[in-house]
């Protein structure tokens, strides 16, 4: 136990950086820039960065290459050697005696304070950590300046019992350097439990978070500050780079700014168009293009590419067929002059034709069915390529999280690209995204919003000859894909055997699809690809 | 510590089985009527059946539903009561008191003699058993007809003192289950390590593996009983179903059929037709169908079909372009009738133009560059979806593991299809396979073992153009994908600066192509897919 701390002032500056995954070199410019700024222009006495931020946030199986981690530990030589005058905790891959820890290092002028290594490493939904680290067994508190000052990192302080372990150990001041990802609601999730935790623990919190976005990972930010009672007295923006301040006196957090928290609606469309910009920035495309329409998807993903980039980065492609209506030509025309961004037509027939042609032999005496849509999806679907082979520009997807549970989509078709920035947004939410974005400025045609979605690859067809409505499907969805329920407790819920079958037959026959679909951006609690990991081959049926 | 028992004979069978993932109710079928072979067939007393082969290894998320669990559950019981007169050994999620245990229950006439739960859970590789699973704490030894026989799971017998604790805890004979997943010389270190350490324990041990396919693992069989000594005195058929036995006299085994253990190529040969079959089967397609190019990755896929699923099960099709040669052509067809399957022409030139005046417009003024080739490839893809779509066949694309690494492959284009047979094959390796299979029965023709690759997808188009050549790329790919070697080391083991660094950034580039392959068969330590996790938004460079 350490003994009790003078009294004083301490300025704690909180780095809410985007860095770039596996880019050391580069991180460790941008830490010092940034603790340089802290101390400069903030006078910040400490500044305090977020988890594993040396490498990036997850750093997956680079963390398995003995070069990178070697890199990563030196980094941290580096970095000390370069700053003076201020106190960084920074978050990084420790390498010690053959063992891999995920641990915060305290360094000041040149010295090493301490190191902490992080005790509850998560292993589910999102997270490997097991995969990669071997957990600490002890907190760790450190003095600075008079000030004891407690260290965790992220999933340590949802757990019970290590803050308080912190406050016993002797800290007046718990840091907490985190990489915790969003999903709608999180940031309320978070600072309830956080809140609850400190409250009983007594001892006030700095919660700093990373943000930007990561393959299919946003980081939100909106780190925070908890007084000893539990109350929010700092809040820094949400989903932006944020260099900010808290000032302690006699370990009690001087409240300042609490920038409120993004309502629902608001939350999803910031956290999507930061995906998208930082997929296309730190995966150096030149811009992003799309295959434009008159759906309600494809206009929303415009729109968020388009708030996201810029108007002038972005490219918008309509590849109609003798299916396609004339309300979508005309709504896809009006949604790319909405939003002042260059659209091509290029009718889909002549390869269309070329195909059924030459597979007239082959396919004789059979009869019309889905393959003759499919070829129609997949011949957009090359040219969409080729734009985006020759223009060095993203193909983004514009299939939703409905489509991609059901497998409502083309393989190579209307699946073919780089990246699905609605893949997780279920379609009753993208209405929801589009009517928020329209009452920011009008750009999708209201009409768009009122008409029956259709996939317009058959005469006449609407989603709904082949799916339950989607006001039905998307809540039997959630409960299946998100919360694992069963057939029978989603029945109970209130929805027909008929629709529960419907809906989870093709759940569970089109995870084949689901494996080779583009990443895309994660914002409910389980998203297909790193964090719902099902069995292509599987005789598991969730309706009998 | 248990007394030592009375002497005596006792007769253990091995269930060497083959179950599909999921399906509970099938599996329990199959459980009870194998062990009712085992007692009726080969008068054995206890039958030890594979790790979690209630459920199939691996159920991956499956396991985090409430119903799949308790359906897990009651079907141990559902066994008990009809299974009479032989004790069995299962492996299966044991849910107890809010937590998952990976276990093996032993039941006798209706009674739990015992349940033994994983004390060593693998969460590296292909393992992800820290997701699922709490820890077991301690050996577990049961009595059965006067032997006391321990109990083990997979990881428990690669861990130093695992075994030693069953001697100590009076273990006469030792079991293991296990879902130990093959790769090259497998085999041979499995029964090294497991040898070794029974040698050190003297104890002798019956070891069980699960055999078959599973997306990308393939489960090899093996099943084998270690002496005493540490030496093998008995070994069953690799990659097949096989229910075997052996019998102990005073806690002795009593050697008998030992088969032999195949040679590498021929193990890499069996595993590709078994994993080929087990797709095919546990799937439920109607059969499967591959572009035949005359070149040595399809030539080499189409005999692998052919081995696994009859020739009149596998349909060919050659899409010539105007860069095809024509002995590329004669030599796809020589392919096809050699191994006696129905082929299709369909060249591609309609479609190929078709797409080239419909983008002249928007390509005005741009050079050619991949994006062309890129649609050639497409327009294949399209072509052999169609057909698989029609006929629900299943689509077998046909590229290797040093193309995969590099990214030399066309995403919808010749990577397009449900699955991958050589996607883990490295290209000299193809070669060594494909030969292997020759001297069987001649089925390639020789000069597409000697010419030089090519894509064909340009005039006088040979791989070399653009990679180093093979007999290099490979062991350099090998390093860095296989080992994680840094360049330098890789530059000290002999390799040029100009080879590695080609080899590597094409690796690290191509991480998003990857991502959307099909999955394939995974022969080698460290295979593209649920054993390499690399993230695709990336600043890490492994050559500066």
């Amino acid at each position: 136990m350490l003994s009790s701390k003078v009294s004083g002032t301490i300025k704690i500056a909180l780095a809410q950086v985007n860095f770039l995954v596996g880019n050391i070199s580069c991180n460790v410019d941008n830490i010092i820039k940034t603790a340089n700024a802290a101390r400069d222009d903030l006078c910040a006495e400490l500044v305090v960065f977020p988890e594993l931020i040396v490498t990036g946030y997850p750093a997956e199986d680079l963390l398995l290459r003995a070069d990178f981690i070697e890199e990563a530990n030196n980094a941290v030589h580096r970095i000390a050697e370069c700053v003076d005058g201020i106190a960084l905790v920074i978050g990084f891959p420790e390498w010690s005696e053959g063992k891999l820890y995920n641990s915060a290092v305290v360094i000041h002028n040149g010295v090493t304070l301490a190191c902490y290594r992080k005790q509850s490493l998560p292993n589910y939904g999102v997270f490997d950590e097991r995969r990669y680290f071997t957990p600490g067994k002890q907190p760790c508190v450190f003095e600075f300046n008079g000030t004891f000052i407690g260290l965790t990192i992220c999933e340590d302080v949802w757990q019970e019992g290590i803050i308080a372990a912190n406050k016993e150990a002797g800290a007046d001041i718990l840091l907490t350097l985190n990489a915790s990802p969003f999903n709608l609601g999180k940031m309320h999730q978070r600072e309830a439990v956080i809140c609850s935790q400190v409250k009983a623990a007594q001892l006030p919190l700095v919660y700093v978070n990373q943000v930007g976005g990561q393959d299919e990972l946003i980081f939100d930010g909106a780190s925070f500050v908890v007084s000893g009672q539990g109350e929010i007295v700092y809040r820094a923006e949400e989903f932006q780079d944020y260099l900010g301040l808290v000032e302690f006196t006699d370990n009690l957090p001087i409240p300042s700014t609490c920038v409120p928290l993004d309502e629902k609606i608001a939350g999803a469309y910031h956290a999507l168009v930061l995906g998208i910009k930082d997929y296309v920035r730190k995966n150096s495309f030149s811009g992003a293009l799309l295959g434009l329409s008159g759906g309600i998807d494809s206009a929303l993903v415009l729109a968020l590419a388009v708030d996201a980039l810029g108007s002038e980065k972005v490219e918008a492609v309509l590849m109609p067929s003798r299916y396609t209506s004339d309300m979508s030509n005309e709504d896809a025309v009006l949604e790319a002059e909405a939003l002042q961004v260059q659209y091509h037509v290029v009718p889909i027939e002549p390869a269309v034709n070329a195909f059924n042609a030459m597979l007239a032999d082959v396919f004789a005496g059979t009869k019309k069915d889905t393959t003759e849509e499919n070829i129609q999806a997949r011949c957009r679907g090359v040219i969409l390529m080729a734009m985006s082979n020759k223009q060095g520009k993203l193909l983004l997807t514009t299939g939703n999280k409905s489509e991609m549970s059901v497998g409502y989509a083309t393989l190579y078709g209307d699946m073919a690209g780089g990246f699905a920035p609605i893949k997780d947004v279920p379609k009753m939410l993208v209405y929801e995204l589009a009517r928020y974005r329209n009452s920011i400025s009008p750009v999708i045609p209201e009409r768009v919003l009122i008409r029956p979605p259709s996939a317009e690859l058959a005469p006449d067809q609407v989603d709904q000859d082949s799916l339950p409505p989607y006001d039905v499907l998307d809540p039997i969805l959630e409960r299946y894909v998100e919360r694992d329920q069963s057939a029978e407790e989603i029945m109970a819920a209130g929805f027909s055997y008929e629709h529960v079958a419907r809906a989870i037959s093709l759940v569970d026959r089109n995870e084949y699809k689901r494996r080779q679909s583009p990443p895309g951006i994660r914002i409910t609690t389980r998203a297909f690809g790193r964090d719902r990991r099902y069995p292509i081959t599987s005789g598991y049926k969730g309706i009998k």
